[in-house]
């Protein structure tokens, strides 16, 4: 199975916002049978955060999320904008979300939302040893909670299945299970 | 934090089709401010399962998905079609995408693709034990290659991130990490 024996015979951008931004394609299986209305869904990669201060506290997020119309528990997580690095985009969201900085930083893990209807990756990090050295700066529209958590309580979130998030679970069952901590 | 200080003022759908229904709401927040445009992805839930053989193969598949542009190993994922409860689905899914089915059952996990834009969750169920007890059933426009895999090989894709959808790799290292594979 090839990606090269699908073919896209036509394309065209049905919504085009900043939040949302909707392709359909007709696009001809390997077979020579056309899917007449391909959808996909177009957005900037993202990334997130597993961040654990100093002092081994993890720094989570409370945030409404309007898909699921459910208030939640989440790790940081944002847009990479035009020019930055995944790093510096996760770095600089860190920063801007909960006021944390610093620590020694690694890529955890690349994940897609969906492959099927999604173009974009999501690069989730691992920030250990951050610090507060800021308070918040929010975009207009963005309420955000940072809490800290002991390893024990986002243990009991995440085996609860309260991160509801897969590209935020992923990272955290990877975290959690190659250090021993499950 | 509560959903509930957040308000609907306006909702409308701009988009209705089998595979895209986009809702736009004006969200209130709790300060009065007003999200002019909120958009919400409405899906069906899904399911997806952890299938293994009697023999302890996991029952994967190879399946080009347009959205990345690329082919990838997944596992058996679907759509809870009306009527049906979760686990209905994920055994009708199992059996029409690999031919395999019996076997013990159990729901794993339940996540969401993103909280904030889509308003479904997705079902992980384990299945132990199932065998081929038929040919595939495929919808018009797919194209699914039934793999069978050792453990070995699949801890294998899931570290080096090949399994790429957020909703598959999280209950595969939940599966992984709970079951001393790793």
């Amino acid at each position: 199975m090839k990606a090269e024996d699908y073919k896209i015979l036509n394309s065209e951008y049905l919504f085009n916002r900043p939040w949302l931004t909707v392709r359909k394609d007709r696009l001809q299986l390997p077979s020579g049978q056309v899917n007449e209305e391909y959808y996909v869904l177009e957005y900037p990669d993202w990334i997130n955060v597993v961040a654990i201060t100093k002092e081994g506290l993890f720094v989570m997020e409370q945030q409404y999320r309007h898909g699921l119309g459910q208030v939640g528990i989440e790790i940081c997580a944002g847009v990479i904008e035009k020019g930055e690095t995944p790093l510096q985009a996760a770095q600089r969201e860190l920063l801007e979300e909960t006021g944390y900085s610093g620590g020694t930083w690694s890529e955890e893990m690349v994940l897609c939302a969906n492959p099927s209807t999604t173009n974009n990756l999501s690069h989730s990090f691992l920030a250990v040893g951050v610090e507060k050295t800021a308070g918040q700066h929010l975009d207009r529209t963005e309420v955000i909670e940072p809490i800290l958590m002991t390893a024990d309580q986002v243990r009991e979130l995440l085996v609860n299945d309260k991160v509801k998030q897969a590209l935020m679970a992923a990272p955290l069952w990877k975290y959690f299970s190659t250090h021993g901590l499950l």
